[in-house]
């Protein structure tokens, strides 16, 4: 099935519409209409070749959500006419320890969404900037939101499950003071369901004109991290901090507002590393710096149900397909609050 | 009550014998009659004005074992010739909640057991190589080794506890792959450790010379870190690192080894700061690095009778007090296996 769809032909071109091949419903396949896809940062990376191994012609898109179209005879999990979304994860092996775990996002032969292994045409996936598309029903999830939010659910398939998973990991809850680094596309969900788990949530920002965004946000504090004083304020008396800084910036001053024991996860991967962590700074207070990536399916829909439930959807400014190339100027200079996503409508017309 | 010890007027000068004041015996205090105390790398640092803040005259020594010689009023949990030890910390506030937890190592008013704060003259705390020391019955251990073994016990008291302590923090034990990075007196006493809690045992070095030794000490496998084909080997395979490394190094290539959610613990702080690691090598499993700063005072017990049950002591090498520059000289060149232990006999003859 040729469906349309926006994506580029090589690193140094802008996208631009083309059209892309779906491979037939197959016995374990959920066949979805694309209503809207979100814009991750990572879709510009990989677009434009910044990461290693781009395969073209590239389609990016990884926060999708629609309406199931057709479904394969042994799929049971989900209907025709059902809302579901597609995150970052269409396969894996399913039978590693991470997959059994319900942890494909850990699993050695996780598929992305785009740029992923396939034996379909062309060789590689192709993502959520497009029509349609054709996943295996384990990697598809169910959406309980009202369906007039659903533009503004996508970007939890990437966004929230990229916070939701180190704040669960880390059992961020009632009682905890928790610290958001960076108020940007990740940050601001971050901020949303740290507050939803009932922790007292501190922002860090190093605008001054983000404090009352932040506050909006769900934020109980706000601090800008270039005010040595406001910083030293919160000295010791943090029990984990959720860093979403893409950029390298100093992390030895977000390690001393850590309580003993506290962690600082990374969610953010800089083009240039941090500087060098003291060492100091860790035996201390034996603190810890970590990593999380994503989430898992079973996670990913523990998530959602959680959103549906509070009420949690991301911000966004909702694109037309072929305004992306102006998008991404926009998301290079932070312009954007704090999610765009691409209306799939607009591809047919 | 004037003592013969063994210490520094300066940085640049040479340890020479020298008399020195301990306080009388208060009603919680313990007086020990030193009869060892093990030669720590900290002790170098510290009276070679390596570190900030270093006050002379500088007696170092926090790995003391000997025996009760007087009692306090109010001491109960020890009597006069009793074997005992004293480690790193000699007070705290005892009353913060790290304090209240038994983690007095994390207290920000320790007090080490040289170089602290104290209103005993000279006003800061002077250690291990003497005769005698008086110290608070909380911070004193008791010893339920064989007396023969004394001398090789003095070590656990620093570089047990802080191998020891991570080692149970992170939950080493049956079934885990642990590995140890380093094979010096951090190193040696982890390997033993990790060992007789049931852990199978990956020990680290970069000599080729030292593959026996580790084996001898209780390494299930050792691996030359310098062949990066004995290190593929393990890739993602271990639960949990201790590295002991004092030295800046690639930590990444260690991270390469870890499991999805394992965790590599620094307790080794070297002058200058590690190459920074890269964020991926955390994000892409989940992984945590870690530092871990001696032990609190209820798991130093607990480590000692934890040694003493496993028939576990130090691998040491006696020397004369007037043989401590000469000790600090083959140190530098990792040329001792694998502590020095100045019997404190030697300081009256």
């Amino acid at each position: 099935m040729t469906v349309k769809a926006f994506g580029a032909y090589a690193g140094d071109k802008p996208l631009e519409p083309m059209d892309i091949n779906r491979r037939s419903v197959g016995p374990h396949d959920v066949g979805i209409e694309i209503a809207f896809c979100g814009v991750c940062h990572s879709d510009i990376h990989q677009v434009r070749s910044e990461w290693a191994g781009t395969l073209y012609p590239c389609v990016p898109g990884h926060e999708i959500v629609g309406r199931v179209s057709a479904v394969g005879a042994h799929v049971s999990s989900h209907k025709v006419g059902d809302l579901v979304g597609v995150g970052c994860i269409v396969d894996s092996c399913k039978r590693c320890d991470d997959c059994s775990d319900g942890l494909e996002n850990y699993c050695d032969h996780m598929v992305g969404t785009y740029n992923g292994p396939t034996p379909d045409a062309p060789g590689h996936t192709l993502g959520g900037y497009s029509q349609q598309i054709v996943v295996h029903e384990r990697y598809v999830l169910r959406i309980s939101h009202p369906e007039e939010q659903l533009a503004a659910v996508a970007p939890l398939l990437c966004a929230g499950i990229t916070t939701y998973s180190p704040l669960r990991h880390w059992d961020v809850g009632p009682g905890h003071k928790v610290g958001v680094v960076g108020i940007g596309g990740l940050g601001h969900m971050g901020i949303k369901l740290a507050n939803a788990m009932g922790a007292h949530v501190v922002a860090f920002t190093t605008s001054e004109s983000k404090r009352e965004a932040a506050t909006a946000l769900g934020a109980h504090e706000v601090v800008v991290s270039r005010n040595a004083d406001e910083m030293a304020a919160h000295a010791g008396s943090l029990d984990f901090i959720l860093n979403t800084v893409a950029a390298a910036h100093d992390l030895d001053a977000f390690f001393a507002l850590l309580k003993r024991d506290g962690t600082m996860t990374l969610v953010g991967a800089p083009a240039t590393p941090h500087p060098s962590p003291e060492v100091f700074s860790l035996i201390m207070k034996r603190r810890s710096l970590a990593g999380s990536m994503i989430g898992g399916i079973p996670e990913t829909q523990e998530m959602l149900d959680f959103c549906a439930k509070h009420g949690i959807v991301a911000d966004i400014e909702l694109i037309r397909a072929d305004g992306i190339n102006e998008a991404y100027e926009r998301m290079l200079k932070g312009d954007v609050k704090y999610r765009f996503v691409i209306d799939t409508a607009s591809l047919a017309s």
